[in-house]
C-alpha cells in the first residue's frame, strides 16, 4: 500500500472534481457553474442563482415561479421546534448566533426525520437541502429579535429572500435599493471555491450522512477565525481609523505591531477581489459619509500596503465593503456574519448534493510521529 | 502555482503528522499514543486512557484522582439547557439520538461561551474538550430515558464513566462484570486512525474554531452509513440468521443478493480485527446462549466468505461482538451506537486538540469540470 505525503494543509491538492464553481485568483475572476458570479450578482435575483446552484441551470420563468413557491414554503421553523428558540437565543452571547443557528438547524434533522443522503433519492436530498437553506434566515432573525427584546416575525410570503431577511430583522419592509444591495451581496457570497467550510461539508457528505449533518459541520468551520469572511471586523477597523483620524498612520501602526489589517488581502486573489470591486460600486451608489470615508481609507491603506509589501498585491477584500454596504442597508453589525451565512449555506448545499453523487468516502491518512510502541 | 491531483477520496494520502495513535492493518495492531490499544483496554480504566489521550501520558495515582474529579464535575448538563432536553428527545425518532446529541452539544457552546481554539489557551482548550466528552453520556442517557417514558437521572459522583453510563441508562447500579465489559469495549473504540469523523473534526479545528464546532462536525460524519461502527446492525443480522436457522445458508443468500454482511470485513485490517478478538473473549467470559450462537455464526460466515473471496481475508469486525457484548450487559439496542459515540468523542477531542496546535488551515482545491465559462 503506497502512501503519498500531501503538502501541509492540503494546499493546492485537488481532492474533487466539481461543476459547482471555480475561482481564478490570478485573473480576479470567480464563477458559479459556467457563469461569472459577478455578472449573476449584477443581473439576476437570489432565487435564480439559488436555482442555478441546486439544479445546475438558470430557471425559465415557470421554473422560477415554482422555485420561489417551494422555498417560501420551507422558510417556517417547524412548530415542534419553536419552544427551543428562546432558550437557544438567550443562552448565548451576541457573538454566538452561528452556534445558535447550528443548534436549531441540528434540531430540524429531528423533525424532518432527515435521511442519510445515501438512503434518500435525489429528489429527497434536494428537498432537504432547500429546507436547510430556506429556514436559515428565519432562525437567525428569530434569534436576533429575541436577543434584542423583540418577538420573532413570521416570514412574509410576498417578499423575496433578501427582502424577507431585512424585514425579519427590523420588522420594516425594506427600501428597494437596500434590498437589492443586500441581494447582490448575498449572490456574490454564495460560493467561493473549495474553502474549509465547503470542504468540511463535502467530507461529511462523503460518508453518506444527511444534509443537516453536513451543513452543521460546515458552519463549525465557517466560525473559525482562519476561515475569513467576518465583515464586522472590517467595520470595527473603520471605527478605529475614524478615531485615529488618519488611515495611513493607523495602517503603519498596525504593520509595526504585526497586527492583521482586517478587510485587506486574500489567500487566493493576486489582483483586486472582484467582490470588493462590485461592492464598492454598490456602496458608492448608496452614498453617504461612511462610504466616502471608506473609499478614502481603502486608497490610503492600499498605498501603505503597496509600499510595505511591493510584491504582494494586497487590496481590499470582500469583507471591507461588505460591512459598509450592510451598515448602509440597516443591518445591525452583529448580523453581518449571519447575513453571509444566509447566502453561503446555499453554496454548501450545492457542494454537498454534488458530493453525495460520488459514492466514495473521503478518508485520508496520518503519519504517526510519536514515540515508538512500548 | 502547481497543483497536485490526489487519488479519489484522498485514499492513502498522508495529510497530518500525529502522536495520537496509529493503525497497522497488515499486522492487526492499533495503538493509542505509544501503547497497544488492546493492552490498555485489558489492563487500564477508561479514565486512565482518557488522560493518556488528552495529556499524552498515563496518569500517576494522584493525577488519576484529580482527573476523575475533574471529569465527574463536568458530567452535568448546564441547567440553562435542561429545558431543551424534552423537546429534543421527543422531536426525533429512536434512530436519531446522535442528531439529538449534536443539538444538545451544540447548545453547550452557548452556555460555556466556548472560545475559538486560537483565542483560547491550551488549558482552556483542554477544559472545553473534557467538558464535551464528559457531558456526552449524560445527554445521550437523558434523551433515551425521556424517549422511553422515564425521567433523566443525575450522574452519580461515586461511579466511573462506564458504570455511570450503564446506571444512567437503566437506573440500576450495574454488575461489576458488565461494567468492566462495557468499559473495555469503550476503551477499545476511543480512536482508530484517521477515519472520516476524526478527519472532519481536524479540518474544522484547523480553522481555529471551538472544540464544540469540531465535535459537532465529527458527529455528522460518524452518522454516515459509510463511516461504519453500528453494532446494532450486526445484532439485527444475528436475529435474521436465527430466523433462517443456518448461518452458512444465510451468508450465501446475502452474497447472491449482493447484500452486505454486517459485522464482517474491514477497510484497513487484512488480518482478524484485534478489537473483535478481544470482544469475543469478553463475550465468552460473559457467556450465555446468544454468545454461543454468535461464536458459531462467526465460524460459519467466515468459512463462507473464505470460499467466496479466498484472497480477501474477511473476518468479523468490531461491530460483530460489540453488539453481543452490549446486549449481554443490558444496553438497549438503540443505545449501541450511542455507546460507541461516548467513547469515540474522547478520541475526536484528542485529535482536535492536537490539530489546534498546528496553525495551518486544511484547505484543499477542486478541479472545475463543468461547461466552459459563457
Amino acid at each position: 500500500m503506497s502512501m503519498m505525503v500531501a503538502p501541509p494543509g492540503l494546499s493546492n491538492v485537488v481532492v474533487a472534481d466539481t461543476k459547482v464553481g471555480d475561482v481564478n485568483g490570478d485573473e480576479g475572476f470567480y464563477q458559479y457553474r459556467q457563469y461569472s458570479a459577478i455578472d449573476l450578482a449584477t443581473s439576476r435575483s437570489f432565487e435564480e442563482v439559488w436555482h442555478l446552484f441546486v439544479h445546475g441551470r438558470l430557471p425559465d420563468p415557470g421554473e422560477l415561479a415554482d422555485f420561489r413557491d417551494t422555498v417560501r414554503a420551507l422558510r417556517t421553523i417547524p412548530p415542534e421546534l419553536t419552544p427551543l428558540l428562546r432558550t437557544v437565543a438567550l443562552a448565548g452571547g451576541e457573538r454566538q448566533l452561528l452556534a445558535g443557528l447550528r443548534t436549531m438547524l441540528s434540531a430540524t434533522a429531528l423533525t424532518r426525520r432527515s435521511l442519510p443522503m445515501w438512503d434518500a433519492g435525489p429528489e429527497q436530498r434536494i428537498a432537504d437541502a432547500l429546507a436547510v437553506a430556506a429556514v436559515t434566515p428565519t432562525i437567525l432573525s428569530a434569534l436576533h429579535r429575541i436577543r434584542t427584546g423583540n418577538d420573532p416575525l413570521a416570514p412574509r410570503e410576498d417578499l423575496s429572500t433578501a427582502e424577507n431577511w431585512l424585514y425579519c430583522l427590523s420588522g420594516n419592509e425594506p427600501e428597494p435599493r437596500a434590498a437589492r444591495a443586500i441581494e447582490q451581496y448575498m449572490i456574490a457570497t454564495i460560493d467561493h471555491g473549495f474553502n474549509a467550510s465547503t470542504f468540511t461539508g463535502r467530507v461529511i457528505a462523503s460518508t453518506g450522512a444527511d444534509v443537516v449533518s453536513a451543513v452543521c459541520g460546515a458552519l463549525g468551520a465557517f466560525s473559525g477565525p482562519l476561515h475569513g469572511g467576518a465583515p464586522d471586523r472590517a467595520l470595527d477597523a473603520l471605527d478605529e481609523i475614524s478615531g485615529v483620524g488618519d488611515a495611513a498612520i493607523w495602517a503603519k501602526n498596525q504593520l509595526s505591531q504585526r497586527s492583521r489589517i482586517m478587510g485587506f488581502g486574500h489567500a487566493v486573489y493576486r489582483t483586486t477581489d472582484p467582490r470588493s470591486d462590485m461592492l464598492r460600486d454598490i456602496a458608492i451608489g448608496l452614498g453617504g459619509p461612511l462610504v466616502e470615508f471608506a473609499v478614502q481609507v481603502e486608497k490610503d491603506v492600499v498605498a501603505v500596503l503597496a509600499e510595505a509589501y511591493p510584491d504582494r498585491n494586497l487590496y481590499a477584500n470582500v469583507e471591507f465593503y461588505a460591512g459598509v454596504v450592510m451598515d448602509r442597508c440597516g443591518v445591525p453589525r452583529t448580523m453581518f456574519t449571519p447575513t453571509f451565512a444566509v447566502s453561503r449555506v446555499v453554496g454548501w448545499c450545492a457542494n454537498i448534493l454534488e458530493q453525495a453523487e460520488d459514492r466514495k468516502i473521503i478518508r485520508p491518512s496520518a503519519r504517526y510521529v510519536g514515540p515508538p510502541v512500548m
